[in-house]
C-alpha cells in the first residue's frame, strides 16, 4: 500500500468517530494515530486556565434522535454524528415540529446536506438535518433525545516529537475537534501523521513537533502550557483541508517573509497554487501568529478554509478527499522539510575574485557531466553570495537554479574548504 | 437650500471681485467668507521680510480701459476684470495700436477667451483680450487708461481656527489672490468655508486651522509669522480647482506615505480618481513641503493646475463649476478629516492568543446582526494587527474592510479593555 | 574619418593576431592601441601568486596544421587561429583519423563554422574545425603539428589613465585574450580606446582607468596587485560584445543600486535597450563583483554574453561588428560620463519655502526663453529635493526631466548662492 492509500484508510478509520474539543472521540482518535506514530497525550482539568480562556467542560455523546409518531428515527446521531450540534446538552423530551424548529438547523440553498454546527459555550442544544428531511416532517410530536454529558473533566491533545541535533524547533499543528468532516480535517491528520513516518530515523538538524489539538482552545492551552518553548519554534505550518482535489494553497505567516513563507514559495513555484497572506482567520495559525506570540508558522492547505460548497457540510466525506491529494500535500511538506534542513547561510573564504575551481577538482570533475553547467553556476552563485547576508533559499530565488542544485554546490564547495557556515 | 447651492452661490457672489496678492479684492472676498465663519484677519505691512522674500506693495484698481478712436470701451475692466493684467502700473496715453500691441496679451489658440495674467514684480502694464477682439481692432489711435495705485500698503490674509482637544493642527489652506476665475479658486474657498461650517461644534481631536491667503507670497507670509506653530501641523491639504466636473485629484505630500496621503488613498478608493506624486509645482503645497519645512501637506483638487483648457481664461466662470463637484468634494474631505479624528495607533493588551471575545459580549453580541461577520473579522484583524506598528488605517488598508467598521471594533475592543492607546 | 570608421578599422587590424591569456599577441594588441592611447604595460612573471591564483605559464604558437597524406594543410593555423585550442602543447606526430579524433573539435549544429576552444589549464592539445570540413576528412595516416612553447614567462596588461582633479576613480575594464573574434572583445577594446581619446584634455572630475587585460586571470592579476588602489574606484563597467546589430545591454553590478547602475538606467531610457541583473558569470565582472571586493561595476555590451549564434565561432569575424554599433555604443558610454562628472549631492542653502528667483534673475532671465518652463521646473526640483538625501541623478529620475537640465539648473542655482555641495 502506498502513503496515499495509506493516508486514505486513515481518513475512512477516523471518520465515524465524533469528536468535539474535548471528549472521548479524540481520545480514540489519538489512539488510532498512535498506532503508526508514537503520542504523548496530555490531558488537562476543566477549569484550568490557559492564557485569556478557561478550559470548558468536557462534552461526550452516546445517542441522539428525533423519533416520529411513528417511532422512526428521522434524525439519527448514530447514522451520522454532524445530526446533532456539538457540545449539545442532554434533552429528553416529546415536542411537536413547531416546538422543535429553533432547535433545528439546515442547509437551505444546498437541500440535500446536513450542516455542521457546534455551540461550545452556549449551553444549548441542537440538531442538524438536510432541508429536504426537514421539508418532509409532519407536525409531530416528536420523541426528542440527546443522550450527552457535559461535565467537568478534561481536554486531551497529543504529541509526537523528531528529535534532530539542534534545539530549534519545526512545529507541524492540526485540529482533531471536527466530527465526521474528512478534509476538515481527518486528511490534514492523516498527512501530518505520514510525514512524521517519513522523517522517522533521518538525520535531522531541526526537532519536529507534531501538534494534534483541538481547534482554538487546544492551541491556546498548548501556547500556554508551552510558553517557554515557543521562543524554539524557528518554523511552522498549521496543515488542514489536506485532501480535497484543489491545488495547494500556503498562506503566509503573519511576518510575511519569514523563512517558512520563502520555503514554501520556493517549493509551490512552477506548479499550480496560490500564496495568499495572512488574515487572522482560518486555523490555529490565529493563535500561533496573534501578536504577543507572533511566531513563523504559516497555513498549508489545499483549497482553504470556506473555499469549497462541501465545506463543514455532510458532503466532506470520505470521498471528498483523495488519495492522490494527501499524496501530493505530503510531498509539497516533505520537500518545504528539505530546504529547511538544508538552507544555511554561508561564508565565502576566498571572497576575493573567484577562487581557482579548477585546481580543486571542483571544474574538471565537472567537464564529464551532462549537468556541468548547471552545477557550476550553482558554485559560482554560492561563492558571490556567501557574504554572511544571504542564506542557500535566497542564493536558489536569486539565481533562478532549483534549491537542492545550490545546496549541493554549498556542500561541495564545504568539502574543498571555500566555504563555511 | 443644500451646501451644493450654498457653495455655488458664494462663488458667484465672490466672481465679479477683483483680486491680487494685495489690495481692497483680497480684503472684500475675507470679508464676505466671513459671513458664514469668523475670521481672523491679519494685514502685513509693505516690505515686511517673510522668509526669502519680501510682502510687495499693495495694488488696488478702480478703472480700465482701451477706447477706441470713437470712444468705445474695446477693452473693458468694469465688464470682465481679467482684461487687466494684475499688478499693472497706472496708465493714462494715446497710443497706436503698433504701439500698444507689445502690452496686448491673448491665446490665439482659444481666439474668444481673454487670458489671466499677472506681472506682480515687473512694474509694467498690459491688458488681456481675445483674440478675436484683437483681430478687429483698427491702427488707432487708442485712449489706454489703468487707474490704478501701487503703493506701500499690506498684505491681507484671514484664518478660521476650530479647536479640537489636542494642540496638534490639522491645516486647510487655499489661495485668494485670483480675480474672475472660478475653479481657480473660487470652488476652493467655498469648498473650505462650508467644511468649518460642518465641522462646528463636533467634538475634535485635532484643531483645524483654515487659512485663506493670496498664492506663494502669501502662505510664505504665513509660514514665516509662524515657524513656531509649523511644528504643529500633523495632517494639511492645499485646496483648489475644487469645483470643476472632473473626478478628483489627490497629490500626495513631499513625503509621499504621510498619514494624509494614507487616509486620501482610503478615503478615494473605490471611485474614479487620481493619486500624483508630489511635483514641486502647482499651488502652495510648493512652500508647506518646501524641504526646510516638510510639512504632510497634500493637495486636493478636481482637474489639477493646468489641466483643463478654461484653466486661467475667461471660461473659468462659474458656470464651470457645479454644485455637485463642489459637493463631492466637500464629502470626500469631510471622509478624510473623519479618518483623520478617529485613526489611531492601539495596543492589544490581551496579545498572547486570541482574547475569548464570546465571555465578554462581543462575539454572542453579534450573533443577531446582519452584518455580524465583518465586525469580528474587523475586531480580529484589530486584535492582531494592535502590536505598536499599525494604526486603524494601516488594519484598514491590510484587511479590506472599510475604515469605520475598523475604527467601530477598536470602540468596542477598547470598550472591554482589550485594547488602549 | 568617424570614430565609428576609425574603431572599426582597428578591429581589422587587431583581428588576426593569435592572443591568448599570455604571449605575443597580447603584447602586440597592446602595442597597436598604443599608437592612439598610451599605455603602461605590466608584466607579471609566471609563478606569481595572485590571490587564489597563480600566473601560469607563458604560451606563443607559431604555426599549427593537419596535413594529409597528400601534402594539403586541411586544417591550417595560419588561415585562421581559431584553428588550434588555446594553450595548447607541441606536437609533432602522425596520426590516423582514428587517432586524431579525440583532438578535434567541431559544431555539429552549425558545420559551416569554426568553434573557439582553450584549454589554459589543461596540458593537453588541439584543433578546432567546421564540421563540414570533418567530415571530408579521409582515414589518413595526417601529419599533425603544433608549433608552440608553454614555458616560464609573463602575463601582460596594460592601463591608461586620465588623470581627474579628485582621487576617486572610474574604471573601464575590457579583456584581450581572445584571438580572432571581433564582437569579443575587439570591439570593446576599440570603444574603450576610442572613449579615452574623447576624454583626453577635458577637465574631470574623476580620474579614468583603462584596463585592458586577458580574462579572468588578467583581472585577478590586476586586483591582487592593486588591492590598496581598490578603495578608490567608485564606478566601473566592463566592456565587451560592443560591435554587434542587437541593442545596448546593461548589466548590474553585484548591488545593484550602484550609482553607475543608475547612471545607465538613465542614459538607456528612451532607447530599445535591456537591463539585466547581476549574474556572477559574464565577463570580468565576476572578479570585480566578488563578495570581498564587491566594487561598484556594472557591464555594458550589446547583446550579451553567449547570447548571439556567432558566439565564440568564426562567424565572429570583422564583418559581424559595424562602425554604427561601436559609435552607439561609444556615445552611451560618453553620455554615461557625463552624468557621473556632473552628479552631485547639494544642500538648499533658502530651505523654508522657495526662494524668490525673480529677484536673483532667475526667473526674468528664463521669460525670453522657449526652454523656460522646463528650465524652470529643473531648478523647482533642484531647490525641492536638495536636503543632503538625493543626488541630481535621483531629481532627474523623479522630476522625469533630462539630466542635462537638471545639473543646468542646479549651475545656474550654485551659481546665486541658492544651493552648495
Amino acid at each position: 500500500m502506498n502513503d496515499g492509500a495509506r493516508m486514505h484508510a486513515l481518513v475512512r478509520r477516523l471518520y465515524p468517530l465524533c469528536r468535539s474539543i474535548t471528549g472521548d472521540g479524540v481520545r480514540r482518535t489519538l489512539e488510532i494515530v498512535a498506532e503508526s506514530i508514537p503520542l504523548e497525550i496530555s490531558e488537562v482539568p476543566t477549569g484550568t486556565e490557559v492564557l485569556d480562556w478557561t478550559v470548558p467542560k468536557e462534552w461526550n455523546i452516546r445517542d441522539a434522535y428525533i423519533k416520529d409518531p411513528a417511532g422512526n428515527r428521522v434524525v439519527d446521531f448514530t447514522r451520522l454524528n454532524l445530526h446533532v450540534v456539538g457540545y449539545s446538552v442532554p434533552v429528553s423530551a416529546t415536542m411537536t415540529l413547531d416546538e422543535l424548529r429553533p432547535h433545528l438547523h439546515t442547509l437551505p440553498a444546498q437541500p440535500d446536506l446536513v450542516p455542521y454546527r457546534t455551540g461550545y459555550y452556549a449551553e444549548t442544544w441542537g440538531f442538524c438535518l438536510s432541508e429536504n428531511t426537514l421539508a418532509a416532517l409532519g407536525p409531530g410530536p416528536y420523541e426528542v433525545r440527546v443522550d450527552s454529558t457535559l461535565a467537568d473533566g478534561h481536554l486531551t491533545y497529543g504529541e509526537h516529537v523528531i528529535r534532530g541535533s539542534g534545539a530549534d524547533e519545526v512545529l507541524i499543528s492540526c485540529h482533531v475537534c471536527h466530527p465526521s468532516l474528512a478534509n476538515d480535517n481527518l486528511a490534514g491528520i492523516a498527512v501530518a501523521a505520514r510525514l512524521a513516518r517519513r522523517l522517522a530515523g533521518k538525520e535531522l538538524r531541526y526537532t519536529y513537533r507534531f501538534v494534534f489539538a483541538p481547534g482554538t482552545i487546544g492551541a491556546i492551552t498548548w501556547l500556554a502550557r508551552n510558553r517557554d518553548r515557543v521562543s524554539r519554534i524557528r518554523h511552522g505550518v498549521v496543515l488542514a483541508c489536506a485532501g480535497d482535489r484543489g491545488a495547494l494553497t500556503y498562506k503566509r505567516s503573519r511576518r510575511g517573509d519569514a523563512e517558512i513563507d520563502r520555503v514554501f514559495a520556493h517549493v509551490l513555484r512552477g506548479r499550480e497554487h496560490t500564496i495568499r497572506d495572512f488574515t487572522p482567520y482560518g486555523y490555529d495559525e490565529r493563535q500561533y501568529c496573534s501578536p504577543g506570540f507572533d511566531l513563523p508558522v504559516g497555513s498549508l492547505t489545499r483549497t482553504p478554509y470556506a473555499g469549497y460548497p462541501e465545506y463543514h457540510t455532510s458532503a466532506d466525506d470520505p470521498d471528498f478527499v483523495s488519495a492522490e491529494a494527501m499524496e501530493d500535500t505530503l510531498d509539497a511538506l516533505e520537500r518545504a522539510v528539505e530546504v529547511l534542513e538544508r538552507n544555511r547561510r554561508y561564508r565565502n573564504l576566498s571572497p576575493y575574485g573567484e577562487p581557482q575551481l579548477g585546481r580543486r577538482g571542483l571544474y574538471g570533475s565537472l567537464g564529464g557531466r551532462s549537468d556541468a553547467e548547471s552545477r557550476q553556476m550553482a558554485m559560482l552563485w554560492v561563492l558571490n553570495l556567501s557574504d554572511g547576508d544571504h542564506d542557500l533559499l535566497d542564493i536558489a530565488e536569486r539565481s533562478g537554479l532549483p534549491f537542492a542544485a545550490v545546496a549541493d554546490a554549498a556542500d561541495a564547495l564545504r568539502g574543498a574548504g571555500l566555504v563555511k557556515e
